[in-house]
This record gives structure tokens, sequence and C-alpha cells, in this order.
């Protein structure tokens, strides 16, 4: 590589070799008790996650051995970024080869990212093995956030909240959701916003901003959170339009930040003039939702009780119908963790899962009013031994302009 | 769904139930010719071709009779966007029940989209069954656009000469890449960009505008195109970063336009001042590319014979070793489709496969120098009975400021 592309790539923070080390050996123990002899790594995130670069290539981990990162392109890239033993691929084939998949009988895989043709093709150059999803290993050990990652969490909250300080000053009446979500996009990446947020799974999509005002804020769509929106087109099915900003009309914005990986994932709600009494009555308890928890949660504390507890708060005020969508366009969680992607571990549900230290999750009680729109706060925590912490600072009250 | 929310989708153009029933017919007559006796659709843009909206849910195509759309969320919306037959479903166990998939012995799925825990689920629900892939017959169909489909893509292609115009006037030394980039982004969303592109398959990713100045234009990473860049970070991999436009450096822009779900493709090279003679060199020798395929191309043609022929001409004046990349990082191809995805058939490589009527493809001939950048030119092509016809009009010259 020549020197002046080099020092592009010196910019860089890398994950240091030392969290990737741990984090494969966290991995190694969960194979092991799996009763798997080796896994391999394809999807991009993942990769990432355990080798510290994107380029393409697959991870194979085999459960007491060195892991080996194949490359395919770029070789030099990929050996510059990752702390990890690299070896120059052109393909898939290699693998029929390595002796630790021959002796394997179990082999582990994403099998909730892999597609089929991936799948039959390692079934063809493996022969008669015997193949185990390994995504909830991976989803756990992501979801317990190292210093190193909070840090880079935190650098994308100071660019979320950049985004909610530049609503305040850019919101103008007749404005479009749309310009509005181009205004903070932009400032976003000027700040540094890695790009672009990631959703795992197929079909999943998530836009790096979404302004969502009034009747939108309450226009369905197949988006697995509590609002939707219609969207600029049938194609894209959600978020915002090209709906002008109203007096008087609940705002909704939710913002994405994005730094070196990690996300984080913020909302807010806005308004030009004041909001109807009764919306006005759901923010607060969407704060007293945040209040609950701030209280209540914790390393150690179950997810259903929480998640049951914020309910029946909602449903003592007489928001039950509204809480989290309205009708068909209801969701059954009502917070997410948040990391290299923005659909992680936890989810705060009527699940048996218990949260740990490191963990983060974004809590998002929103309300949905059919034909008048949704208002709401989406904030993000770091689950502490004996509480949890916010990531961010920026104010959480209702933002009347 | 109240009315204020139905307006917002009302203000959208729906792929006409004319269109849809014509996509349809086509797709079942693929599944004939396979011995595929009902097929199902899963993939969220696959299923926007196929029904018209991009709802959550699936859709299934039995080989002669009516194809029903299945939906999971949200109801209303999907039968409002889609001519087809609906569906309500909570989930997948209800095709269990379906008489014309229980007397299938063949089905056919995406192979090269679906994970494999959905694979292995539909085999768990349909038992011994023979299973079939149908993604080449579904890019088959879809690289041939109709008048609707070039309908959008002109539109699309409007959306990506604003960003050129833009650049023209925002490029000023010493604005970083990701400053420009971020700029174009917000005005191409200002002028109605659907928000997103899309590329097919495990780990694709596309930004909607990248800037690769000087050396970044020649930075290795893993994409499957001529440049990459570095991009922000290494967990993003490629693209614009916040490196300073300098003077008398290429500045390389890749503009996605995007409307009503088509995206366009087109790239062009600006300079502060004036390139290096070499790389002015370069750029009409990309400039020969184009014409050689106004000449030639046309339905009927071998997508082989052209690509050989650039090869040809590029090697001919001295370029081989720069074209489409340089060492490592060249690609084997000199164009691509383009339509609701950004890696489309028809790809102009050395494959077997003939251009037809109604094909739209980016022709991206561009050349690498390593230390120094890349310059080049992308412009995408419509093929007609007895020659190609540009989707846009955006003059092709290199742009010196």
């Amino acid at each position: 590589m020549d020197p002046k592309e080099r020092a592009l790539l010196e910019a860089f923070e890398l994950v240091p070799a030392e969290e990737i080390k741990k984090r494969l050996m966290l991995f190694q123990e969960a194979l092991s008790r799996k009763g798997i002899q080796a896994a391999f790594i394809f999807q991009n995130v993942d990769l990432f996650y355990f080798t510290g670069t994107l380029q393409r290539g697959f991870l194979v981990v085999p459960e007491q051995d060195e892991p080996l990162l194949f490359v395919q392109r770029d070789f030099e890239r990929a050996s510059f970024e990752s702390p990890l033993r690299t070896v120059k691929v052109k393909g898939l084939s290699v693998i029929k080869d390595l002796q630790v998949l021959k002796t394997a009988r179990t082999i582990g895989l994403e099998f909730d990212v892999i597609p089929v043709d991936l799948y039959l093709r390692l079934k063809g150059l493996l022969g008669e093995k015997k193949f185990l999803d390994i995504s909830s290993d991976i989803l756990y050990l992501r979801s317990k956030k190292s210093p190193f990652e909070l840090k880079q969490m935190k650098r994308a909250m100071e660019i979320t909240e950049h985004m909610f300080s530049q609503a305040m000053s850019s919101i103008k009446p007749d404005m479009t959701e749309i310009e509005l979500e181009a205004v903070l996009q932009a400032e976003a990446r000027k700040r540094g916003h890695q790009g672009w947020l990631r959703m795992r799974g197929l079909n999943q999509e998530m836009c790096n901003v979404s302004v969502l005002s009034g009747p939108n804020g309450s226009t369905p769509s197949y988006v697995d959170g509590p609002l939707k929106g219609a969207g600029s087109c049938p194609a894209i099915g959600y978020g915002s339009t090209h709906k002008p900003l109203l007096s008087g009309e609940p705002i909704v914005i939710d913002c994405g930040g994005a730094h070196n990986g990690y996300c984080t994932d913020e909302t807010r709600t806005f308004v030009i003039g004041s909001l109807p009494p009764r919306m006005k009555e759901a923010y607060k308890v969407s704060l007293e939702v945040l209040e609950l928890f701030e209280k209540e949660a914790m390393a150690g504390k179950g997810v259903r009780e929480l998640y049951r507890k914020a309910v029946e708060l909602v449903e003592s005020r007489g928001l039950g119908d509204h809480f989290m969508g309205y009708g068909e366009g209801q969701v059954k969680f009502v917070g997410h963790g948040i990391g290299l992607e923005i659909n992680e571990w936890p989810v705060i549900a009527d699940l048996d899962f218990e949260l740990e230290e490191g963990m983060v999750f974004a809590l998002e009680p929103k309300f949905v009013f059919p034909g008048q729109g949704a208002v709401g706060v989406e904030v993000d925590y770091v689950v502490e031994p004996r509480g949890i912490r916010r990531l961010g600072k920026f104010p959480v009250d209702l933002i009347e302009l």
C-alpha cells in the first residue's frame, strides 16, 4: 500500500488487540460448552467484532487453537486492521484442506444471517457434519460492552445530541419532515457520523434520522418498533415524508448517532407551540417510565419484571391502548439493546433474560394516537452493578419551541 | 386507518396493477419451465417487485393459481399498496395448511438471501420437498425494465444530476470529502431521494454518495467495484474520509439517486485546477470506452464481446494495469445492472449473457493510480433494439473548477 493511502487508515482508532483476544476467548468457551469444535464467522458485523476489520473474508474459530482470518479482499488492509493471523484466499474452497475442520464433528454457523446458498456450499465442501446455530452465543457476547466499546458509544451519543440541538434551532413551520431530516443527517455526518446504522437480519433496514410529525407519527408500517411513518414511497415504507411541520402537533425525532462501528438511538419530542393536553400527559408518563427504570433496573434484574412494571404503570394512567403503538401496530417491548447493530440484546420485553453489567439498551416508552401522531422519549442506558447510567446527557423534557 | 394517515399513503405513486400482473405471469412461466409447483418470496425488494408493497410478510406463487400475499404487518397498508389478494397472518405456520404447498413436489426459494434458520423452518413445516433456487429467475426478470420502471429511474437520475450540479458549486479547497458528501446527500434528500440505496446479498452495503479525492481514490478495500476508499472507520471500510480536497488531484464523486424504489448510479471526476497529464489522458480513455459501447452495444449483443473490446481498447492505450482498480483491487467487470438494487443484471463482464431490450446498466470505466487516486466516469444506459440510450443527460467531460 502506498504511504499516502496507509496514512488514511492510520487515522483510524483500531480495536485493541487485547479486546479482540478476550472476545475470542469467551467465544471459544461458548463453543466448548455447546460441543462445537469449530465455528465460521461470515457476517460483516460479527467479523468486525471478532477481528477488528470488515474486509471481505471469513473467520474460522476452532474450539481451542488459534483463530484464522481468511481474507478475499483486501488482504493488506485486513492485515493492518486486525491483530489476528490473516491468510490470503481466493474463495471458500480452501476450507476443504483445513485440519481443524476435517476433525470437527460439529460446526457452528450464524444461522440467522447466512444465506441458503452459502450453507449448502459449506455442506458440500465439508461433507457429513452437524451444523449448529451460534447466533445467540454471539449476540449474548456482543451485548456486554467493554470500556473501549462504551467510549465509542459515548462519541456516537455526542453526534446524536448535536442532532437534537440542531433540531431545536432548525425546526420552522412548513419545513417538511424530509427537509429537517436532511439538515440533521448532514450535521451528523459533518460531526463524524460513520455514515449509516446497521440492523441485523433479512429485510432489516434503519435510517439515521426519522422525523415523524402529527399523523405521520401514527401511520402504520412493517417496522418492529412503536413508531413507523409513511416514508418517502412504498419501496421504503417507513420514516419521514414530504409533509410540512405544523404548529401544535408532536414532532418526534429519532436520531441514531454512530461512531467507529457503534450506534446510539435516542428520541425527543418537539412541538411548535404546545401539545394537546392528552398528549402532554402521555409524554409525562414516558418520563415516569424512565424514572421507574432508573430506580429499579440494575445488573441481575430480569427484563420481564421491568417490562411488566412499565406496562402496569402505563395502564394505571389509562394509556395502555396507546403504549408502544396502537392496535395492530403495537409492539411487545419497551427497549432494545444497541451496539454495532441497532437491534441487539437485551430486548426489554416479557422474556426470561437478566440484565448484566455493561449491557446497553435504548428505553423507548412511546405513545401513539391514531390520526394525531405520537409522543415519547428514547434514552440509552448502560447497566451497572447497582443501577443504570445514561450514556448521554441531553435533557429528556418535551421541547416546546 | 385514519383518513389523515391514509392521505400520506395516497400521495404515493403505486406500482400499476397491470405491471404486477405481468411480472407474476412471467415468473409463473419461469417456474413451470423449471418444474417448480410453488415459490416463496421473502426478500423485501423481491416482495416489492412482485406485490407493490414492502410490508412484512411473504408471497406464495403457485405455478398456475392466484398468488397470495400473506401479511404480518401492516395488513391494511399492504392491502392498500398491493393489488394482490392479501391474507392476514401471525406467522409462517399457516403454510402447513396451504393446499398448493401440500401437493407441490418442488418449491422455489431465494437461496441467495434467505437465511439458514428460515430455510430449516420451511423444511420443518413442509416436510420432504425438493427446494430449488429461484434467485437467477427473479434477477433475470427484474433486469428488463418496463416503461413505468424507466420513468422512476429517470426521476432518480434527475436527483443524481442535481447532486453533480451541486458539487460543481460546492467544492472548495480544504473542504473535507465527508463535508462535501454531507452537502450532496442533503441536497439529494431535499429533492426527493427516497433515503437509501439497496444492494443484494450478505454484507452488501452501498452509500448514496462517495467522494474520493487524491490517494483516497486508490485506497484499497473489500468493495467489489473499481474504486473503494478508506471510509470513515474500519467498521464502515469504504468511501469518503475526513481528508481535505486539494488542488490538482482528482475528486471522483459517485452519486446514487433513488426514487420510488429505483436507483441510478453515475460518477464524474472533478478537479480544482487541472489534473496531471497522465490522469487526464486516462480520463479520455474512459470516454473512449463510453463511445465504444454507444457504437456497439444493443439488444442481442453478448456482454463478453463488449467487455473484451473495452479491455482491448484500454490495453492498446497502455492502461491495462490501472483499469477497474489496480493490482489486487482490480475487478473483472466494466458495468453492472441497476434497478431496485444497485447490483442487478446484466454484469458487463467475461460472461455468457446477452443484452436485451429494457435492461439498464451503469458503465463505469475507471482507472486507479496507486498513491495518486482515480479518474473515470460512470453513465447509466438503457438497452434498445438498435443501440443504447443514456438515462440522463449530464455532460460526461472532466469537470475542471
